[in-house]
């Protein structure tokens, strides 16, 4: 490492909550496509994509093109929720290549520019249209950090113990197992009127969780689920901030699924080029917020509106992207599958270009990261024990920098089972 | 209006929720500083910057300038909360140009990047730091309105009907006149042990509340409250998310008043470009976080980091820009008092280049501003019943400008009256 | 009906709220035993006992006797939580024949008379004692309608739709049929980081819900939820409530089962004779109250002490009692079974003195009561949708008057299914 | 003491959450009037009467000859919310005796038989009735430990850290002097729709506040208090259950303020001889609770209805009674003002036999209670700080009894401060 490599000011300045910085220690200066370099101008493949943020990958040139032209004859930027030719034509674009296709009648709600602030809109509007408070969750669902959000969230590191209510868990797909129909169980719960369980304003689900170990419900479960919450007059949100954008193959994670929620949250990917931006979908049926009832300050970023048009435009013309992401798909399974055959104990998991490895435990992940890391290759873990190594590259990553991460994790994973630091297991 | 003001997408696909662009009825292209300017190329001038998002006017050239090169140089745009050389830069521009001059040794947390977001994760912070739940936030605050944040915000309007726990409301200074002295209050009942209040975690406050109607808090009682807050145990959390980054003339809105508080909470103008970015101040005896318990996808927005940094040595540098603050403040001061004599039952608010004039009504307010906008003035109210004109304009806005925005107001003011709109007061 | 049964002051004067009076259209006057009478002289077989109040029937003249004499030497009737001699003869006495014999190093804690107060003291000491908010209840538990025991009670029309936190919900035994191994569920979900249930600081259940339909949890799966609990840092409260007493047919309902609580709440049945009383046991190391920190006026009701310690010495000094429980119980179970293949759909439930028939529907069990009643037997119904026939006759009920109330029990079920009142069952 | 006052049982086995028992340190065994006795056959005159509980003395001889009678023909003692004779006497009687001569047409509403259960009873109809969630309880509110009254509760040691939502807190009557009137405040802040207080269900308060120091409003600020209430649309509850039943010196303790409560809580006294029972009255258009909606075992404790209905007709048939509390209050205020006058800092409190004394500290006041004690008298205290020597002599006191307890008061007072226990205040 160079001297360029001056962490001081982090280490002085920076709270202690930074988080992925410790484990890919590095300055890093400049981005494009699948490839990160940091100050000493080492280049890295980016298997973790602002975690599926950058599902067009890193600073995109047509992206990049039209935003230094909107920069330069001054377009607004910051434009609070007023109309702007930029959120204008995003509109229309979305409206086009998006929801008419689709046949989806939603309109666009503008949050702040977060997951989380999306999803607390989307669970107070639920709460608002149905006169209900409770909201079912699921196991091992990740939703955000904020007050609202968390409670929707499982992650007891993040939940810090704070009282959170309005929210009733759920075990999601198969998580007693493919026994035991959870969808079922729910609809008993909610049938019964001395369970316990609150009647819902909505039911809330990510159809595959990312943060909670890429667990990818069946779209019979999901169909089902869909029809427990109209039965029980609840909503269906789809938070699809991380599987939504082509991540799982298509525009939506649940697009073959059959189901048409009654609220999708966005956000991630939804910019392009990873700018902050987030949107709710919302049925016009349900459509009951008053103006400005859910505000904030940054809801009109139109950076992010100028080039979330130009990743509509390029990437959801037609279906030339899709049929990319679904080859794409196939590479990592296959090599997944072959990798998962060679880790006793682990398997694959996930969907589309939303997969990884669940391995025997989280250390074993963590030394498989840390070696990639050394090898160029930026890799990340999710799962409750973070035992899953993720693979959120970018959708766009050329097949030959896919294959060649690939092989960096299948050398370190190889390795790092060598050095016998899982004795056990070897 | 030409034909270039199509509103119908927004009509046909905008949720419900949108606020001021029902107030401010057209499409706007470009920006430049204190101008704003829609399709048809009619300008405005701004006095709502962004709700103060824009201290720095539109689209400043050098931020510009700097972005756009980052921008070439393919910059990494999103960088979640990694090290980045921008995010470097930044935190050593603000130690050393913001932190050190005034002998502050806090820590920079970078949150999602919205006010919102801020305050939750101060909250959080709080609460862990202090093991204490409940949280004290006075009438007429506004701090966002995602759950955790609005249990803190005054405003009925936002808050729903939720149920939102966690904070004891407390009267904010001169709340119930200039006799109560609101800072003895809660010292009493903060030392009653059956007052019911909870020992608090935090005070939460803005030195000069702007959606609240622009209430400038005197800096007796800010220093009250502080020792009031530490005699208690209590963090003392600074939203400056709307008075800071200039707006009252200084950095931070509390500089003069001799306290220094345990977590400062900053949005809006720290980007200085109008880019989403957030950050908490973290006096470093109360940075408790475990690695990524607050976490969030868009924490590493680099662009707001850039133009942040350039806002920072060109503003802030040295006493210059505070001087011409200074300047500009008594400009609309003295403008607002001869105002305010004209309109019978008003009255001047805020400090600074927060200031306003609170009229006898809402819907007078409201008819002024509706005039001022077909005069080409872009202005907002605010408090409680939306009675306060509040002019929010880039600190950077020209006098000349400044002026001729001002008298834009006044003929508005005079003519709304003048109409027998509101006869009972002519 | 004679004149005396007059209730023109109740329809003028008492809340709605009344439930029971109106099943039992007459005024009551005086009791004994199994039976009760009404101001015009008919009498009824008692097959409710005051909600498993009076498991030793009404009025019993030892209890009697007892009490008339306290009063007559005007012993001391309110004692706040002062030592009285009354209140020392019933520790004494529960000492020796209810904890000593079964090894319980229980503490004695006196709390506000009702059930509901009981419970509310057992979280709280539960929440106290290990520093945690969760409390894991389960479905269909029934245990009160105070803020806090209702947030663990899974009735819905008492919820009422108000948001009570701090409460998770579980599926009871068997609530997912046999081949759902429930209590595995639960730990598996404890042991979840990530599962979103937080880790509880006490496991909260009936062996027998009461209220819930007569579910008699198997005790192999309180075994597993005790050993749950005791591995995931949580305590145990048994609600001994309705079950306790002797009801399942012996003092406590868990006795045979091989746990032991962490706390264990009494009520009902505690005083003997009906009058209000309510306990926690608790264990030395859980006993973590400071004074009077839960209080309340009526803890030392001496009244209800008197009876109570004649209730251990006549019923419980020795096993004549319990075996005369169990010969009944099976009287009532081989009658329950005789009618349950007489009654399409239905279903014997519960366990000792506490059983009953779950019924195709709420209206064919409330048909039978009203049948019943005009038969001269109260009974009552339980479950989620009152479909429960649920017999709790006094335990000291003789074997004639046990078989005279079933018969008409019996009877009144055949011939309210052969007025065809369920045609489709027929 | 002799060997008769064995305390073993009580240390080895009753739960640490004891109270009074510490500081009476004596087995009790009877009582009448205004005198307890011990073991030992010591007496003591009573100026604590079970909290209030004992309005009219232990175990009044009409009350024990009825209630033994009512006991001998085998009334029915447990009667659920069954119609019994004794109730339809009692109701008949608190009609005729009460309401009616009051011109009041509240209903009656018997639940558990605790002050905390009416309370919560009366928290959720409010809410119901008006679909709000708030309360707003009052600065040294006392009000019950069950979560829901918890909540209203001011006192710290109780609140024990449980987050407990839903209530707001105001200050009482010149809880910051008599220059700030707190119930404009209150106005203020519902009148404000920003101030942070959401809509309110209900306004809660005591009249005058027995634990939390004596604490008694004025009928002006009680007239505003309601008078705000309807205002905003929220319901005047009155907690009568300490000064209520002729403490005050009338029998409802708001009698001639001029306001008409839309719910009224009352226990303690109301069953007249210290037997559990409690009730909420509510005006009948309020009275929406569905049958059973708030249940529980007790609410038919009949031998509290034969006790209350005793105590009506004896004390409140006519105005005797009420004339004779008068003459008592008009003694109690005379010697306490003298007592006062010698004990530098303290202060008289309270209203009519509900007076008391604020010392300069809770340890003086706690010093002068143990002498009391030794001399045969028992009294306690109440306050934030038990800083108030608290009179709650029964009101049947004898006046002989009565000045023989205010002598043995102060001489203890007096020996108290000479002992130079306070040597700063000597």
């Amino acid at each position: 490492m160079s001297e360029l490599q001056d962490f001081s000011v982090f280490d002085r300045r920076e709270s202690s909550v930074r988080g992925y910085c410790r484990r890919f220690r590095a300055v890093f200066a400049t981005a494009t496509g699948s490839a990160m370099r940091d100050v000493d101008g080492r280049e890295y493949i980016d298997f973790l994509a602002g975690c599926a943020s950058l599902n067009y990958g890193h600073n995109d040139p047509q992206m990049s093109t039209a935003l230094i032209e909107y920069i330069q004859i001054n377009g607004v930027t910051q434009g609070l929720d007023l109309h702007t030719g930029a959120k204008r034509a995003f509109l229309e674009a979305f409206e086009r290549l998006i929801l008419q296709p689709r046949g989806m009648d939603h309109r666009v709600q503008f949050t702040g520019p977060t997951g989380a602030n999306a999803i607390e809109a989307a669970m107070k509007l639920a709460r608002k249209a149905t006169s209900r408070t409770n909201i079912i969750a699921f196991t091992n669902g990740y939703h955000g950090v904020t007050l609202g959000a968390l409670a929707a969230t499982g992650n007891q590191y993040n939940r810090m113990g704070v009282s959170l209510p309005g929210v009733t868990r759920a075990p999601f797909d198969r998580y007693f197992g493919s026994d035991f129909d959870s969808a079922a169980a729910l609809d008993r719960m909610l049938g019964d009127p001395s369970s316990g369980i609150d009647p819902p304003a909505a039911v809330l689900l990510e159809t595959v969780q990312g943060e909670g170990g890429l667990n990818a419900a069946s779209p019979e479960w999901v169909r089902s689920v869909a029809a427990i919450a109209q039965r029980h007059g609840a909503l269906l949100i789809i938070d699809d901030v991380q599987a939504g954008c082509g991540r799982t193959g298509t525009f939506f994670s649940f697009e073959e699924m059959g189901v048409t929620p009654d609220l999708i949250v966005m956000s991630k990917s939804i910019s392009g080029y990873g700018l902050p931006m987030a949107i709710v979908l919302v049925r016009p049926a349900h459509d009951v917020w008053r103006p400005a009832e859910h505000n904030g300050t940054f809801r009109g970023n139109n950076h992010a509106f100028v080039t979330a048009r130009i990743a509509l435009e390029k990437f959801w013309s037609d279906q030339a992207f899709a049929d990319q992401i679904a080859i794409k798909s196939d590479i990592v399974t296959a090599r997944l599958k072959a990798l998962a055959r060679r880790i006793p104990g682990s398997r694959l998991k996930g969907r589309g270009m939303m997969q990884g490895l669940a391995l025997p435990s989280g250390d074993l992940a963590a030394e498989i990261c840390r070696r990639c890391f050394e090898r160029g290759l930026i890799i990340e873990t999710s799962g409750a024990h973070d035992e899953v190594l993720k693979i959120l590259a970018p959708l766009t990553t050329p097949i030959t920098v896919l294959e060649r991460g690939l092989e960096i994790l299948q050398s370190a994973a190889a390795d790092a089972l060598e050095d016998a630091l899982v004795p056990a297991l070897t």
